[in-house]
């Protein structure tokens, strides 16, 4: 065994270890460490307004005007043109948001601790479908829904997490993977686990009744509400794993809607970018490939923490919107292990003899092979203000890897410091 | 295609096309025909109390004492004795239960209509795990779970499943089977998604917040609390295919604890009876094979209906609590396509390509074939007052199906009355 499958087997056991607990909702701004009214995070690797596509153009547009910093399109535009408005990645401040992964000051977040890993991570809400934010659009309606999860669904949710002494996401995350979702594109198990669990205790909460009702339709109806807190639990697994010398472990795969970037255990904050490839996939009716934004969003998170698409061979029934066929989901899984370095049994996979989820990406492994990480993903219309078209299936760029490897090869080769 | 299987055509469309609605929650005695104070309803075929195992009495003797016409044990069964009680199968009153089956006339009863087929069944309510008097156990906390059942969450759900214009039961089934459900042994997916379906409508009922809470509590902790509305779902599919002359299909399959007993669409209300076998499968903690009771229960609809056993392959995580491996699982599935006559393109099974489940068991297949039905089942203690001891698998014996075959060749001989 070498130094850095020593180093790699310590930041595993630190991902494979993590006890992520969903305890609470707080305004971003009073929680994420460097958070401030100028400031918006966003989904991937660091990128300035002139090369942002847009679905994160209209994000931002969209949370200028939910923050009150400007009233439409044009000032929006016309604010961050005269350079009053400072973007950052999501993930330089412990969060992490699906597709755009708009984040700004007033916004609420949930809140992940990694009780055994000792890191705590945050993500953005999730809206539900159709028009939404993070898909880029920022019309009356859409910012009428995120004031309502604000406003309405933070405090009550909250609340009730906090009577719940919290919600335990890895046992979580094993329940879903044994009900048919892989946590990434399919969280319908997931939701539904998540909104029954939460039920009694919002009951008790303080909530007028009709409140009360709204946030159980809203739980009712969106199958996708678990994977913000499932991602933020993803990404506290990560950053557990990450720092540690020498590994060469992915702890984070992000993209922006132009690039798709990395960051390896071993070599520290430092992002390896190259461009974002299109999805493949299926497409809402009315629209076709030629609407595909470049993959875009944190969402690789559920993939780094080895769920996602490593875990598909657990959800045959994601083809149906994704594409694809069941034995393809089989073989996504089956092919990940070639790249990884260890399994997770806590998340067995019932369809493969609950043989653990695929986990840690090495990026040795994907060089020498030529086998990419497989990311499940939904897909943004590439025009601001208009949404979803689909989802489908991405691999990120090869250059990545080379990049990651030729820095760590350098750092392995450096004498200390 | 002969005469009988067009008739089994006729009967298993009206099978597949059935549309199963849970609409509310009635006191047995206002809604099931035929109800009255001195009878006890049970699962399986007819039986006398000299026959019946240690489960059955013990959930009667629970039942007598829970309707106040009985004190205790003693009281109970010299009642019984001095022939004050009635006794008559769920089966004859459009009704089921799981194991014992025990329905007294002031239990409240779930209401499934099924709206394409002009049928309506009835079930019981589920106490959930543990000492529980479906299973025989009829202590004072058994009997008071029975009660808050009664007082308690009948009212409220009943109002929420009013107000909610009824719950499809048919779209719930399809959703299960693609969330590691078969809908008998596992019904967590289904729970969840019947606990997230009724939350916003049990927030707008008229309940007291704690009582509100408790429902929730309930709703949150049972992952068999679906399993009687799908029995009754089921129940009111193979009640649409029943009675079509010259039939082969199997309409019911229910056992006492003592006896197998099946009924075909073509032959009316008899039964063709056999001694019950005894389940083999995985035993709670302290309990072994020699402690099983013969197999029991009116869960054997699902079956009938083309889901449990049946479906199998779409819940490979049942292993874990019945036995087996993940790949048997399949192999159920598969084998059930041998004897049935028709596959349910409502509930896909996405592991097999989205294949429709085996639906309608041909009594001619079973006998030529040698294979009788799969069937996933719990299992109960052998002695009355215990309960659950473990949950496993059975096969009805195949004496119920030759006799049948042999009556339906002389009902087809014999000219039209």
């Amino acid at each position: 065994m070498t130094s850095i499958d020593e180093a790699n087997q310590t930041a595993v056991r630190r991902m494979l270890d993590s006890a992520p607990v969903l305890t609470g909702i707080r305004r971003a701004s009073d929680v994420i460490p460097g958070m401030r009214p100028d400031l918006i995070l966003h989904a991937g690797p660091p990128i300035e307004w002139a090369r942002m596509s847009g679905p994160l153009r209209g994000a931002i547009i969209g949370g200028l005007i939910y923050e009150g910093l400007a009233s439409d399109e044009a000032s929006a535009t016309a604010m961050v043109e005269r350079g009053e408005v400072a973007f950052e990645p999501c993930h330089d401040h412990q969060a992490v948001g699906p597709m755009a992964g708009v984040t700004t000051a007033s916004m609420p977040v949930y809140i992940v601790e990694n009780r055994a890993g000792g890191t705590t991570a945050f993500s953005n809400l999730n809206e539900g479908y159709g028009k939404v934010l993070r898909y880029g659009a920022y019309g009356e309606d859409v910012l009428a829904r995120v004031r309502w999860l604000s406003d309405v669904y933070a405090p009550i949710v909250g609340e009730a997490l906090e009577r719940s002494g919290g919600l335990d996401m890895k046992s979580l995350i094993a329940q879903q993977l044994q009900m048919g979702d892989e946590g990434h594109n399919r969280n319908k198990a997931g939701s539904a686990l998540m909104a029954r669990l939460l039920a009694p205790h919002l009951a008790r909460t303080q909530a007028r009744g009709d409140d009360l009702a709204a946030v159980l339709d809203y739980l009712a109806a969106n199958d996708l509400a678990v994977l913000n807190p499932v991602m933020a639990a993803c990404k506290s697994m990560a950053d557990a794993a990450h720092g540690v010398p020498g590994s060469s472990l992915v702890t984070c795969m992000a993209r922006n809607g132009t690039d798709f970037g990395i960051r390896v255990s071993g070599l520290g904050a430092r992002w390896f970018v190259a461009p974002a490839q299109i999805p493949v996939g299926l497409f809402f009716p009315g629209y076709t490939q030629e609407d595909a934004n470049p993959d875009i969003g944190d969402s690789t998170i559920t993939e780094t923490a080895g769920i996602g698409a490593f875990a598909m061979a657990a959800a045959p029934a994601i083809v149906q919107f994704i594409g694809g066929t069941p034995a393809m989901a089989t073989e996504s899984t089956l092919e990940m292990y070639e790249i990884t370095v260890a399994e997770n049994a806590a998340f067995g996979i019932p369809q493969l003899g609950f043989r653990g989820t695929p986990t840690g990406i090495d990026i040795r492994k994907v060089v020498r092979t030529g086998i990419t990480p497989r990311v499940n993903t939904g897909i943004a219309h590439r025009r601001a203000g208009i949404g979803q078209v689909g989802a489908g299936l991405v691999r990120p760029p090869m250059e990545c890897f080379e990049r990651a490897l030729e820095a760590l090869a350098a750092a392995v080769a450096a004498p200390p410091q």
